[in-house]
């Protein structure tokens, strides 16, 4: 079975905006075993949205649009589809008292034009909306379904979860769509791709999709049966050829991000970790903070972006900042060995680089950075040569800290 | 003139990946005084495709699609484009043989399925990609166009500003777009909205645009006028009333971050900052770092995120932490003063409180923030309580942090 995604709105087709519920939908969807054939966004716009909804009607069994079931008149959804499905709209007078009710709750007169919201496509199912003023719609066209769901998020989310995906069940025939997401660092893209490609390419279930960013790419397997254990044997098939390939560069198997990973290393180990970051400027942190629950393992540290906060805070002498260069080895061991020294933690982590757009020379171009790690048995350091702009090389340096980190922890637990 | 961008890719309809592409060929088309009226996703699949390049030739006088002119059987769009318009793909050896030319250059040879690269939609011109090995085409048909990019984000955004723009300039009758962009920070978006939507509700051009994220909230004007001084009166008239009703709130006029607008101050009255951060885990030296030249301002800070380290690093007392609590006014405070004593900074900035999920308690719920702010004349300190989960919070902790500095240094400068 086949499904389509109408986003309304004009704001959606700005230069700023992009619609996201459909990331959430077509989730949904392929749990449910519907694939998502086409997505497009439509602006407020009457006619050119029924010409898309009659398209898309002529392709798939499932349409859900989402968004325009506001009150004001650039909320044309409800009219597009009357008009596309020649059906009327009817007004329910139910609906409308319900709103009175909801605005009065709030202390707040109901404006006129929400009466708007009160009309429904005739035959249609009311979705009620506990989350805000738009109720959705089902509606069934001989064997087709069409589904109006409003756009904010939260409420979108919640309707469909609960009103739409129990519905869905009892119509889509059954399919397992089962994924698997490996993640991987320090490699580059074309190298992964050419290293596994002759593995994956032999299948097309599951179908197999490789995410970029700047340190970190994501293997994404997704099988697609009639039972969930099929769709789990083919994905452990491909997914343990994938795996051979490429050995310890993958750090996560379950789609965590490497400070997720990390800090379950460091739980386990019952050890502590602190950071010493210049040209990283508190990413490394702010990464490691992000996971819940890191105050477990994570002390805290220092952001020395200044050359005399080296010297002070960590205790890096003027001397070597003189002799080698704030970005070096040298540094890195010393940034890295002071901040184990003053926490007092089991593992310390330095970054220092040059993050750029200035500051580059040629002996130490825009995108060097050492990486520092101290542990009771002394300090390593590492150096990588990264390209692109200021935040994608702040992102590999930050990446290849936590790498160096995982490898070593991954060696003690 | 009107436009429609068609994404090619099934990755593109996953769950996972979103098209971004559209957002840069939408500000480039708008910047000509094209409007983009439909974007879609169409996976890697010839009749689809074909189906919808023919549906938006109904439509529109522009046609662009992004991807599928790789060198596998999934890339389809050559393809798909020649069923559409009803012509011949034509192969070009002179392709061929670059494309050898440029895989010799990085000692590779060129496997055979690149050739596919080299077909050419009949009566295309060719867009020779200087980033990537698919070059892009320019199909003329009637009074339409049809332009094929890659889809890789550098090669597309290269080929499109330097190949496509200045052919469409000489084709699209001249009409000006102008944008304003003014941030703000401090007000729920409902307030906002209910504050200056009497103002922009007069005016059908402008369109108003309102994006509100945690603690941030963006509102684009966009006119569209014959000549750019009209568009700039209009922005001007509605701009400034805009501006009267939000005040200060409006934290920048020309779309900068925050950041960068506390830079600009602080470079203008040449002062220096540090921070000491507990649950922002380093957001806040992130944020301040990400902007290029911070050095200039910016001496770094102390991550503090546990208890031994305030007292360590800040010298807040543990008696202090044991009576107040971690996350208490007399703590930001603390340490506010302690990271401005330890740098010598100018100001120094301090944030505590509960990030969630875990930690919170009935005086001190999840979302409790305090912000403490020190300078030569003292400390001061903020409240407030948020909503939202852990990456909301933080965000809005960092963002009211910087927001009391700007305050604070907008009243110096």
């Amino acid at each position: 079975m086949n499904a389509e995604i109408i986003a309304v709105g004009s704001e959606l087709l700005t230069g700023q905006h992009l619609d996201t519920n459909s990331l959430f939908l077509t989730e949904q969807l392929n749990n449910l075993g519907v694939e998502v054939v086409t997505k497009c966004v439509v602006g407020d716009h009457c006619e050119r949205l029924a010409a898309s909804v009659r398209a898309a009607l002529t392709r798939s069994q499932i349409l859900i649009l989402s968004g325009g079931l506001g009150p004001t008149e650039d909320d044309v959804t409800r009219e597009a589809v009357g008009l596309a499905l020649d059906r009327r709209l009817n007004y329910h007078p139910e609906i409308a008292e319900q709103l009175e009710q909801r605005f009065a709750q709030m202390k707040r007169r109901m404006a006129e034009v929400n009466r708007r919201q009160a009309f429904i496509v005739e035959g249609a199912e009311v979705l009620p909306n506990d989350r805000g003023t738009a109720p959705g719609q089902w509606i069934e066209e001989r064997d087709q379904i069409v589904i109006l769901l409003p756009g904010p998020p939260h409420e979108l989310k919640a309707m469909f979860t609960r009103q739409c995906v129990p519905r869905l069940e009892r119509r889509v025939p059954r399919a397992a769509i089962c994924t698997l997401s490996m993640r991987v660092t320090g490699i580059p893209e074309s190298d992964l791709d050419q290293l596994i490609s002759p593995a994956y390419k032999k299948y097309d279930n599951p179908v197999t999709t490789i995410l970029a960013g700047p340190g970190d790419i994501q293997i994404h397997l997704r099988a697609r049966c009639q039972q969930e254990s099929e769709a789990l044997v083919l994905l452990a098939e491909l997914g343990g050829q994938i795996q051979l390939l490429l050995g310890d560069r993958i750090y996560s198997h379950s789609g965590e991000p490497l400070e997720a990973v990390i800090g379950e290393l460091l739980r386990k180990s019952s050890a502590t970790l602190a950071v010493a970051e210049s040209c990283t400027g508190g990413l490394l942190g702010e990464r490691l903070t992000s996971v819940a629950g890191s105050s477990d393992y994570f002390l805290g540290g220092f952001i020395c972006y200044s050359n005399r906060l080296k010297t002070e805070l960590l205790g890096v002498s003027e001397q070597m900042l003189e002799e080698f260069g704030a970005v070096s080895k040298e540094v890195a061991e010393a940034m890295a060995a002071g901040a184990r020294r003053r926490t007092g933690a089991t593992y310390a982590l330095a970054v220092t680089g040059v993050a750029g757009p200035g500051g580059g020379s040629e002996q130490k171009p825009v995108g060097s950075v050492f990486v520092g790690l101290a542990d009771a048995s002394g300090c390593q350091t590492l150096h990588r040569q990264f390209l692109g702009d200021r935040a994608r090389i702040r992102a590999f340096a930050s990446q290849m800290a936590l790498d160096m980190l995982r490898r070593k922890c991954t060696l003690v637990v």
